[in-house]
């Protein structure tokens, strides 16, 4: 084995991927994505301490649930504490149940597999396309009529004998998946459809924001992503049923009486704090400027990147208006092997990379979850590196 | 039967205890518990506003963890989104498992059961006594020698053939119960001890504080607690390998690299935020301040309630400190059935009132757990009643 090839080429693409930043952000600090604060965080947070009602009960989550409602053409919108909790209850409400399938992609950050998990559901992985990183539905289809049957109206993996309840559609660092392609088969196939748009706020799939394709969608407001509540999420849907029982479920399931402690069913601590969703009511007022800001940012990479032939920077597909949350880099196939290499050297040098998550079916605990074969996410999960992302960089 | 006695009875009782209240509380506006935010909650809050670390990372959480550990005296503190996450992380690393069993009291918040069932372990409940309301260890002792035994190291139920892995002792309403009594037993048929100390910050048993007891105890920091974040909870521990783990779960089980995205094991999004974090750090100065406001009124409520014959106020049993979160009154066993009707009249009046939860045995989720005869469980759920707590009243 030649070592010397691959650390020199480490180091000329290191250099030009820095020289490509530094051309767009300049000496900028830099993180791969940090919130901004410049709208009325203060005066709606102060509001909130003045009022007393920091916790459970507020004016603030009704108020940041309407304007997610308002924003994303979602009929309902449910705000919870974080993006895990909503899609673990997204999925519950969705009907997954013990020891039943879920169908997701491999290539997500760990809780779209986890929230499978807390239900003692099994995580089923299938493959990706590199057009959007989203499912592919050419490659699910062929799969599905191979291992699976429908049962009384139900998929059932003809392997394991378990009924694959759901699909998990994610849409990776923001860009939209196709979900025209997706739904049609999810509906032959009789699986619900619970969207992980976490990273999606801001980006619509032919005028349509995601997470308002599936029977539900989440979307989370972590510290990292385009705007936050500290910790947050928030669950889509369109049916009236879905979204009562989801917030019932989470606010302990306790039933509506003035006084008595009585809860239906098992349920959850779940529902965000009127702190945090009084910062998420002044994030929201900003978010048109903050998607505004990312966008001139993905210009600016798009004409900066334009001529190193060694990358190439992922721009939203046809039809989709992407939120860039995460600015994406995909190294040319020959180069995978520098990937570390490069990242090591770029944050050396003081930009702020990381690579794509490792794919889930390769961690210890989902190594024998059931998979399709997996050639594409693993090629991308190899190749993929993000860059400084957050607003205001330009 | 005679309808008339319980109303006339109903009435004047609900009479003699507003009149009571008012003596103690004046005209005021009253809640069962509100905070009280008098010191630098805006002023935290605002610092971590502008430093724009307001998620899963910050300083405020690390100061809010050493602060807890100084007041309780713990080793170790990991704060988390609340109550619920921490008896629930709390369980995993005490070791509970999928099918074990876990002994529970039926007198408590309904989450104490459902931690239990979110592991897929199953609630057992065991029955308390009147003096703290606490599970009763004599009780306990002959109940387990009855229906368990000792197999490699582990207790088995011998009629369903599970392991009783866990035992959850409750502070009721923040009065310590037992465990001094309780721990040789736990220790004798090697059940682990969780404490859920939920409504106990600030209660002291023989000057140690609540939580510190269990291998693990936890602690609730909702918004109608002594103090609170928001939403927020914290695991205490004195268990280094203990505090490590659940540390890592609340986290996401990501492994420790600089920029590589592996997780070790099924985690969760469990880390408080540090905005809530902030709040945490200003409240807790306060918090001698609210315990003697909270004490006070007890004593106030003590003289106003001394001459009302058909109550009896809750007092801190011998040897304790009680943070009196929520003062407590018990209707005499012969009016038991005029409770509804009493709690309706002071709501009527303007005194918030409630009883005491459903017990949980009662609920439809967990009518056909595991349980011992539950004579206590049943007595004192039907004859306890809250009154106005909160601190700041008197």
């Amino acid at each position: 084995m030649n070592n010397h090839e691959p650390i020199n080429n480490s180091y000329l693409i290191s250099s030009k991927i820095v020289r490509a930043i530094r051309a767009v952000i300049g000496e900028k600090k830099n993180t791969l994505h940090e919130p901004t604060f410049k709208g009325k965080e203060w005066e709606y947070v102060k509001d909130c301490l003045d009022s007393g009602f920091v916790s459970s009960v507020g004016q603030y989550v009704e108020k940041f649930e309407n304007k997610i409602t308002e924003y994303t053409g979602a009929k309902y919108a449910i705000a919870v504490v974080n993006g895990t909790a909503a899609l673990h209850l997204g999925l519950i409400v969705a009907g997954v149940k013990f020891d039943d399938e879920v169908l997701v992609p491999s290539l997500t950050f760990v809780a779209t597999a986890n929230a499978v998990s807390y239900i003692g559901a099994k995580p089923h992985f299938v493959d990706i396309n590199a057009k959007d990183f989203g499912i592919d539905a050419k490659k699910l289809t062929a799969y599905l009529k191979e291992i699976s049957e429908i049962k009384n109206g139900v998929c059932v993996n003809k392997k394991t004998g378990r009924v694959i309840r759901a699909i998990v559609p994610m849409h990776v660092f923001g860009h939209p998946c196709n979900l025209k392609e997706l739904l049609p088969l999810c509906n032959e196939f009789k699986i619900k459809v619970v969207e992980d748009a976490a990273e999606a706020l801001g980006s619509f799939y032919d005028k349509k924001h995601m997470g308002t394709f599936g029977n539900l969608g989440v979307i989370s407001f972590n510290g990292n992503k385009t705007i936050t509540t500290g910790g947050g999420g928030v669950i889509l849907t369109d049916d009236v049923e879905l979204a009562t029982h989801a917030k019932h479920l989470s606010t302990t399931a306790k039933s509506n009486h003035p006084f008595a402690y009585i809860h239906t069913e098992i349920g959850f601590n779940y529902r965000m704090p009127n702190l945090n969703a009084a910062l998420g009511c002044a994030q929201l007022e900003q978010l048109p400027e903050l998607l505004n800001s990312k966008r001139r940012l993905y210009r600016a990479y798009s004409k900066a990147f334009s001529e190193i032939s060694e990358v190439s920077l992922f721009q939203e597909p046809p039809l989709c208006q992407s939120n860039y949350w995460l600015q994406t880099l995909l190294l040319n196939e020959e180069f995978m092997s520098c990937r570390k290499e490069i990242i090591e050297n770029c944050i050396e040098d003081g930009i702020s990379t990381r690579p794509v998550w490792k794919p889930l079916h390769k961690l210890s605990m989902y190594e024998n979850s059931p998979a399709s074969s997996l050639p594409i996410t693993n090629n991308l999960s190899e190749r993929i590196i993000n860059i400084p992302s957050s607003a205001g960089l330009v």
